[in-house]
């Protein structure tokens, strides 16, 4: 795709907590990008939403932002958000709310780490794609409250749709392909995964036999229809709560994992412990016409302001925010770039067990780009 | 309580896989308890359950097996359960059953290891006590599948109620001061939670305000409640994306944990992660009256019927049971018969690196007595 002469336009959604650094932050390496490398114009729209701004405004995720994401961006950039300490009434998340209004049905995360301290002891190589569905499971948040002769009790709907199962059954299928194809193009040395690419479908039919075994039904049935999956990638199966021993037991035997929102959700923070920091780990919120990047992280109050918060996972994002747009070259740059300074490992911040700060981080990224 | 010359009645569920040569191998233990230890006589119960059961027979919980352990049972062990590799109609995991159908009500698991190998790369002394509410959220397992316009989609409702969040909130904590109590009493060496006694109440609050905003204030309420519980006993929470990330990171930052159904179910899996190996984790099904021990791991068929499943979880799951049921000398004796024998570390299956067998792991335990 030829993109030279254009213009990638940016929309920066900070939120709250440390997502105000990380998020410039990332926006000064993809500023940094040398323009042999990054042949577009980058362009930043500033666009609000988060808790903070719930508590000034009376709404978490304002319509102006979703306007401007709609009419105005190529992609976004969301930092993190807050979660009130008490029930608020009419707040919602913003990333959940952000991820269904534009139908950002993937939330892609891959937990790469040449050196991974496992439960077992033993150092291992990992390079995971973790691929949660994001639109439905318990994050339709259709829930109620009611009250009867034994006290106050409460539900929620879990949904799970022959529809959203099948494409994101689809996407994890096709990027078991791309993975390999990447892989090959890679030396021996860099090559953590060897064998055939294998997707892991996960869930937990033993006991939701309905809608887990119509999200397993699904998934397997995308694979089986394609003759291209099952001639050239492997499929397993794994229970959910299993999949979380065998994570930390043996990453290493896992490449491309599928997963329902909400065990998709717990299985991306239990993989990111394994690379050291939830500071290192990106995502990205993907759709057919859009993308979102997204720190795995949280909004860290704690540690909010004091220019420490771990840039990477928010730089990262914006890699692939770049990968997905079409932006490869610039993407590999800043992987690239953060690989040397981790690498390095003179400039780390408090979660590596450094002192440097966030901004001396994105200077020693800037630098190698 | 005096409790010799009396009976203990134990019912035996083995059901599938290496349940059949685990619960034998508990059931030996108890058996070599030397009459100064367990004033008790001890007299069995062998009872049918299980997907291989149901294969033959059509149910997976007979009606005898509950009337058996309802009219002539003091306590129960039971073994593993079989998952279908597809949808069986008719099928229901019987230990989901068992729990709902004999109201036991709490799932207890102990997690401990003098040094457990971290997603820190630390090792590290943890003593976790994982409460996990055993009745409703997902495991009610109220699903349908429909179809619309769109194509199929199923829904399958979570329950929550005050009522089951009481009286697990109230376990936690009260089990919190206990084992204050029981640590006052070992020695500075032997201690490895120095803090005052802590419940981390865990939930998915931000996503899921209704339910878990209920399960959480509710088990909240508890601990305001309770005079005894807020000057003693410490409260955090923890969303369970975080748990799985800390619990990795740092697990001997926790003491109890409690937590719905389904995320308990998942915690507990990984915390296992942390000590070795699931064949060492047991856990206790607890009701008002009735305890059902249970040691975590599934049915393994890949090593059934090989002599190698490690028996420990089993075990240590019998001594769950004795502890339940006033029998504290007895419960104690073997878990420091199974503490000697894998501190010794000769003996050892497969799982825990070794090659000897299931028999051998009994016979060492059972001369430790
Ligand atoms: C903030 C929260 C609603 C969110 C989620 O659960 O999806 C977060 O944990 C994430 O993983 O992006
Ligand atoms: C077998 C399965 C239904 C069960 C559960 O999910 O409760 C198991 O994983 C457990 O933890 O006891």
């Amino acid at each position: 795709a030829t993109t030279s002469g254009k213009t990638l336009t940016v929309g920066l959604i900070p939120a709250d907590g440390i997502g105000r650094e990380v998020i410039p932050a990332a926006r000064q390496v993809l500023e940094a990008l040398p323009s042999d490398i990054m042949p577009a114009r980058l362009r930043f729209e500033n666009l609000n939403a988060g808790f903070e701004y719930f508590q000034k405004h009376g709404v978490a995720l304002p319509e102006e932002t979703l306007v401007a994401l709609k009419s105005e961006c190529d992609g976004a950039l969301f930092g993190a958000v807050s979660s009130p300490s008490h029930k608020v009434a009419g707040y919602s998340s913003p990333i959940v709310g952000l991820r269904k209004q534009m139908d950002l049905y993937a939330n892609v995360r891959p937990v790469i780490s040449s050196e991974a301290s496992t439960a077992s002891g033993k150092k291992r190589a990992i390079d995971m794609l973790i691929i949660r569905e994001n639109t439905e499971c318990l994050y339709i948040k259709d829930e109620k409250q009611y009250e009867d002769a034994g006290g106050k009790y409460a539900i929620a709907k879990r949904r799970i749709s022959e529809h959203a199962s099948q494409r994101i059954g689809d996407m994890a299928f096709s990027m078991a392909l791309q993975r390999d194809g990447m892989r090959q193009l890679a030396t021996a040395a860099e090559r953590t995964w060897s064998g055939r690419p294998k997707v892991t479908i996960v869930h937990k039919s033993n006991v939701l036999s309905v809608t887990d075994g119509l999200w397993r039904e699904t998934v397997r049935g995308v694979y089986e229809g394609n003759e291209k999956y099952r001639s050239r990638v492997d499929v397993e199966e794994q229970l959910v709560d299993s999949m979380v021993y065998r994570m930390f037991r043996e990453p290493e035997a896992f490449d491309v994992v599928v997963a329902p929102n909400m065990y998709g959700d717990i299985i991306s923070d239990g993989a990111a412990a394994l690379v050291g920091s939830l500071g290192l780990v990106p995502s990205a919120n993907v759709g057919d016409n859009f993308v979102v990047g997204e720190p795995v992280h949280g909004s860290a109050p704690d540690i909010a302001g004091k220019n420490i918060a771990n840039p990477i996972a928010a730089i990262r994002s914006a890699a692939m925010l770049l990968e997905r747009t079409g932006y490869d070259a610039a993407a590999l740059a800043i992987y690239r770039a953060v690989d040397r300074v981790l690498a390095d490992g003179t400039i780390r911040t408090p979660d590596l067990g450094g002192s440097s700060t966030t901004t001396e981080v994105v200077d020693a990224v800037c630098k190698q780009l």
